[in-house]
């Protein structure tokens, strides 16, 4: 158990009863059928973003909006040429994802930034917590909408995207809420990566690792990359399912099922190779409109996502993939379209970190354990752009994107604990 | 090529112009974004029923609808015992699908009925038009409503399904449209079997097999029959895509692909041991409310439709696929509901007629073929009661269910001619 008298007494404890207050307010605000829903760039989103800007200002910490509707809470530094120290995270879910996917970071930042400010506790740096928007990208079929908008990077065609719901346009959605996508489009930075001492993210872990060693807090050595076809489709040709035999078929959905499972035989052999890699049809679909049960399918969507630590694995899996795809598209008589490719680099976690936030585990009580994270996280961005970046992960029951993720409020108060003691260490 | 020369003068020329017309009209009025779309009991169907209606009229012919919307014409026979000789066929069509599934067997039968009237020709057996109600049960979830209720043999909970597209019961689309749905939840025959003399059905072929015999008819042998589950699930459970290793998954697109090709397998092996057979998932889908490219998915929907021209196979094809829904199960760790089980029983067609046909097919001049039917029709609800029944299918194009179909009017002109020489013969 954790021992709290082992917690340096010059660090402010963290306001928990803010974050536990504002986590109940989210769940009961932006709920849906099931779980929550806080679409990027929508309602959800930005009752959440106004959450937090009501709280900051409470006890006077300035916030700033940038271009691309990225919020930031800022406690000024004590040095001459301070940078800053980015405690950065998101607040859009899936639809009906659940409550802590994001919004676990950005409290817990908060809840550390409100308690140092009521207690006039500063570092040489300037600590900032960053709200990102548009992190889930289910909404808009681009990565990382929010950090590379706020460091420039977010290519212009990614403005006209549309929203999965709406499909409305990024550029669009931007402007309803008085932003400015403009800028964004030119690229101009919001943020100069040279001015950024550290991007730290904690989040819950979205897999079953931490239950399994039962264990509070991981600290986060690496991020998968990835390879994603949001859009693939199986062309085949509608016809009456009692009266066309085999031979004559050009079955899409035999031809997808057949793609599908001859990928996760790919994934098996590359495990047993020793590979790192997770593989996953997440959306797969016969057309409403058209299909029938008495009806060959003639359109089947899917969507493919491949991850893994290393580029040579990606790289592997995406030339069998093409592979397959020639070999069901000649014994199904089908047509596979891939459609746009998107996805990221593997990105790797700052040494000096790693090493500030593991004593401050130790002076905190916590024991020390390091994992990798196989999800794609804002840190990915900015680890990408040279800034030293590190990623922390709470303990959370039945996982990410679903209703039912439950992590408990003792694992968020030692994780935020660690995490001030960390952001203490640093000074 | 067909020698008109050799058409018995005494049997009148069917009125294909009426037809060709009729067949405009319908295309222009129940134009869907591609193809026609005529509902069951909705407003494409009733447009198609009343322009038969009007056709009927026009002439002088009566019509009648029964308790359940099915429309009959009738030409009243010349004998005093007379039986009922039907010519059968439907309006609804599936959405987005051809002009010629159903309409064509109506409009064959109405270009003889009305040039019989109006030639003052008569069987001594009164000839009867049948246009039955909801023959395309993607609408309904249930086989064959319209002759069901018309014999009185429509379960009670049938009444109560509900429309894909209304989510409105039959029995309030069948009191919207002013027919009496407790008359047919009472079971209260509008016709009796034992009063008709045979039910014919005239239906394009829905496969490719006329095109490659080069054939404009067929006389078909029998029907084949089903069992479907219409409504299948495979149950996971919802996880983040990149974070959960393989074995701590329960994803339902895998058990559902794994399940479709396993399916796929015990077909090719029935098919190799000589069994008749065709196995169609029609509608696959992961759940749009809460799918997502980077959430392992915990809930698929499939139908799963299974035809044979035997009751052997059927059986034998639904024993093994329950062993492979447990194979599924354990494999990948999911729950798979079949739902409610429906299906048709294989039909026999009359070997009386079969001889009838062949006949009037040689004095027309068309050769002689037979084939069996691998979709179901209202022409196996009669023969399942005992009344001769016989199918006659034309070449069409492209297959049906799908906007593409199409009949050419010259086939349907020398079908059109083949069925009023039979009935002719049948005098």
């Amino acid at each position: 158990m954790l021992d709290r008298t082992a917690a340096p007494r010059n660090v402010p404890e963290p306001d928990i009863a803010l974050a536990e207050r504002l986590f109940d307010i989210l769940k009961r605000e932006t709920a849906d059928t099931e779980g929550v829903t806080r679409a990027a760039y929508g309602k959800g989103e930005q009752f959440a973003h106004d959450l937090v800007i009501a709280e900051a200002q409470k006890v006077g910490l300035p916030t700033w909006i940038d271009a691309g509707g990225n919020l930031y809470v800022r406690l000024e530094g004590t040095a001459a040429d301070r940078k800053a120290i980015i405690v950065g995270s998101h607040l859009d879910s899936v639809p009906m994802g659940g409550n802590y996917d994001g919004a676990a970071g950005v409290l817990s930042g908060l809840a550390i930034i409100v308690a140092w400010q009521r207690a006039g506790f500063r570092l040489a740096d300037d600590l900032v917590v960053m709200v990102t928007r548009a992190e889930e990208s289910n909404w808009f079929p681009h990565s990382y909408i929010g950090s590379k908008s706020a460091l420039g990077l977010l290519p212009p065609y990614a403005l006209d995207v549309r929203r999965s719901d709406t499909g409305r346009t990024l550029a669009d959605h931007m402007t309803e809420l008085g932003l400015k996508p403009h800028e964004v489009r030119a690229g101009i930075p919001q943020l100069k990566s040279e001015d950024i001492r550290a991007y730290i993210e904690m989040h819950i872990e979205q897999g079953p690792i931490l239950i399994d060693k039962n264990l509070p807090v991981a600290l986060v050595t690496g991020i998968r990359g990835s390879f994603r076809y949001r859009e693939a489709r199986v062309l085949g040709e509608y016809a009456h399912s009692g009266a066309v035999p085999r031979q004559y078929r050009h079955d899409a959905v035999i031809g997808a099922a057949d793609l599908i499972m001859r990928l996760q035989d790919e994934w098996l052999g590359l495990e047993a190779e020793g590979h790192d890699m997770v593989y996953t049809v997440g959306m797969l679909s016969t057309d409403a409109a058209q299909h029938a049960f008495s009806k060959i399918s003639g359109d089947v969507r899917l969507s493919i996502d491949v991850r893994s630590h290393n580029v040579p694995t990606l790289d592997a899996m995406r030339v069998r993939l093409h592979r397959i795809v020639q070999d069901v598209e000649q014994k199904h008589r089908v047509k596979v379209e891939l459609g746009p490719l998107t996805g990221s680099e593997p990105a790797v976690m700052d040494a000096e970190l790693l090493d500030i936030f593991g004593t401050a585990m130790e002076q905190t009580a916590v024991p020390r354990f390091e994992m990798a994270c196989g999800a794609g996280h804002d840190a990915a961005v900015f680890a990408g752009q040279g800034v030293p970046t590190l990623m922390l992960f709470v303990q959370n029951q039945n996982g990410s994107h679903n209703p039912d993720e439950e992590m408990k409020m003792a694992d968020f108060a030692i994780v935020t604990r660690v995490l001030a003691q960390g952001l203490a260490l640093m000074s």
